[in-house]
């Protein structure tokens, strides 16, 4: 019943590619033994030289070592396990203070107020009405006592791209430890640890058409950190648990699987939505930067009409896209994001995010311009929101 | 080149099974949205009725009701979770002390050894010389701040099961909450909390060909309990991060699977292992309890022999057995599960772990206890520990 469906948002990226399927089967069939070992017998080290070279490849993708790559169940463990690993090494030393920017998507977030209400200190920086995070602010917050800045590469809703280095650059002047988000941008735009000084990396599978339920946390050598899930010696006794070898392989290969190509495809398209849908439709904002941004990002405002409308317009002609951020499309709740470039509810609520994944075209991108003009005219001919009235 | 390998060991069950796979396919190529919501478009609504299908075969397999299953990465999340989600929840109550046996799996034993370390109060109840719970000092360890008790259903190792259902009584009588570790037991042992008041229980995919990296953790209703992986709103508010929703259609699946016939075999394979081997082979100890036992194990000390020396005789005969558990086989370090029950390291070093699972047969059973003969005879000729001496 989906056949002819176009998926223009998060579920883009999310479509498993066929070849990351075919490199993990040798991995569920028949190399299959847990990693064990030097001491263990022939397969288990064959499943461990499966689950190496994976870690190989993750690193390579970031500039790092292969000793620098911890494997998760995802950016939410990678991040849970980033900040709460720092601010538990360094208990007792600078302990009471993190630092977050306001636009963080909810693993960040949520795992920021969760600490506040335990009692550590949590400083939220401002960002501009295009979502670029105030670098002042950012410098002004940081103390004797911050033990991690915590700061997303590249928004999942509005796409804006901060200025890492920059950012880098300033906790290492200040010999204050950096954490990056990094699940939006990872392989679609460069981050390379060798040039920028981020200690910690989250990166997941899942958007670029890898498996769910695998991600990565890079570490620098040396950053101070605990364990976060405990249980087995696994992950240089970092990350406990039975590893996912076909996971990890499968994340390997749909890193291996992006190229700068199809880069340059996914930012076509966005630039053609941005484009037409500015000259094509009325009453229209571009929430995020017009010029650091995600590749495979775009997201509009249509005012005077709300987004859940439209969103449900287009499913019914086979366009799926999303209003808010992945978490947010569960409610109608404004999203955090747009409120905190300076939206108000109704530019919130009117908001729609585009994503581009291999599998999109650019008659796809054609296709639902086309649908919208439709939906967005025929919508506010009924609204009592109109611009008209 | 692994061909031709019989693997008896923990790796026999964590073959992925062919229909699991067909059954999560639909979910990486068509129906891969992210589990949205009333609010969101068609696959959104199809995505998340695959999740809450696969929940309530899960809830169901443990007699539960959907609403009270979790999904999670795997046993070890399922255990930090419950551990650590229950200490935090009872903060300021009842928050200093937890019980867990000495035979525990790293994922509960480590989590107790690391909240010792930060300060909680953690006893460890021995266990007999088969490897059964004492039920005495048990009740006597409980106190009114006594905020959980973790016990396993059935031992990773020796394959021993305890009394859930006396252990429960005991737990419900003293008003204490109690989590089981069920990863071993579930599907292959019955465990129905409409009848057993355990409070939570962990369970994972990998142990049954479902796929790695994928788990859940049943929480009776009403159970205190805080979230531990911050982030998005994701099941039921409970566990952050995009749902793996191909790893729980999968985990259902090898659930479904599992049948009343194929834990016969399972047994009728132990069964000819333990008999034939105490019957062929001398200066054998079985290892754990010969009656309240898992169906798919069976663990055996051949003394006067390395264990690590017959692993490797096996491999190149093309049989795949484990000394130890298979976090312990990563090392050479004595298992804990041995030396809990009482045995020595020598004990603990000549011990093979044996683990059945869909795919060996009753030939390969005989075909391993005839190499053995051959191992451990040869290796008794050569060894300086020999009885004979």
């Amino acid at each position: 019943m989906f056949d002819k469906t176009v998926y223009l948002d998060n579920a883009a990226s999310t479509r498993l590619d066929e070849r990351v399927l075919e490199a993990m089967k040798p991995y569920f069939f028949d190399t299959y033994a847990v990693a064990t070992s030097e001491f263990g017998y022939s397969m288990g080290i064959e499943s461990k030289e499966g689950l190496e070279r994976s870690r190989k490849v993750i690193a390579s993708a970031l500039g790092g070592d292969a000793n620098e790559i911890v494997f998760t169940s995802g950016s939410t463990e990678s991040s849970n396990m980033a900040i709460k690993g720092v601010l538990s090494a360094l208990k007792g030393k600078k302990d009471d203070h993190l630092i977050v920017s306001r636009l963080e998507d909810f693993d960040v977030l949520n795992t920021a107020k969760m600490l506040e209400k335990q009692g550590y200190k949590v400083d939220f920086i401002d960002v501009d009405s295009e979502g670029v995070l105030d670098l002042e602010m950012l410098k002004a917050a940081i103390t004797p006592q911050t033990a991690l800045v915590s700061i997303q590469y590249a928004n999942q809703e509005i796409g804006t791209v901060q200025d890492i280095k920059a950012i880098a650059d300033i906790c290492k002047e200040k010999e204050v430890l950096l954490h990056t988000d990094a699940t939006h941008s990872f392989t679609r735009l460069p981050l390379d640890v060798s040039q920028i000084p981020v200690d910690l990396v989250t990166v997941s599978a899942h958007t670029i058409h890898g498996p769910r339920g695998v991600g990565a946390l890079y570490i620098r050598e040396g950053t101070p950190i605990n364990k976060w899930m405990d249980g087995g010696f696994q992950e240089f006794d970092l990350r406990a648990g039975i590893e996912n070898i076909p996971g990890a392989v499968g994340f390997a290969t749909a890193v291996e699987l992006v190229t700068p190509e199809e880069n340059e495809q996914l930012k076509a398209m966005r630039d053609r939505i941005i484009e037409r849908v500015q000259s094509e439709i009325s009453h229209v904002t571009l929430n995020g930067s017009a010029t650091s941004r995600l590749p495979q990002n775009a997201n509009l405002t249509f005012h005077y009409v709300e987004g859940e409308s439209i969103t449900l317009h287009l499913d019914m002609m086979g366009f799926a896209v999303s209003t808010g951020s992945a978490c947010f499309s569960r409610s109608l709740e404004a999203s955090h994001v747009i409120l905190g470039i300076g939206g108000d509810h109704e530019r919130a609520h009117g908001s729609l995010r585009f994503s581009f994944g291999r599998f999109n075209t650019m008659e796809d991108a054609d296709a639902i311009i086309d649908a919208l003009k439709e939906v967005v005219e025929n919508l506010r001919a009924i609204s009592p929101l109109s611009a008209d009235d």
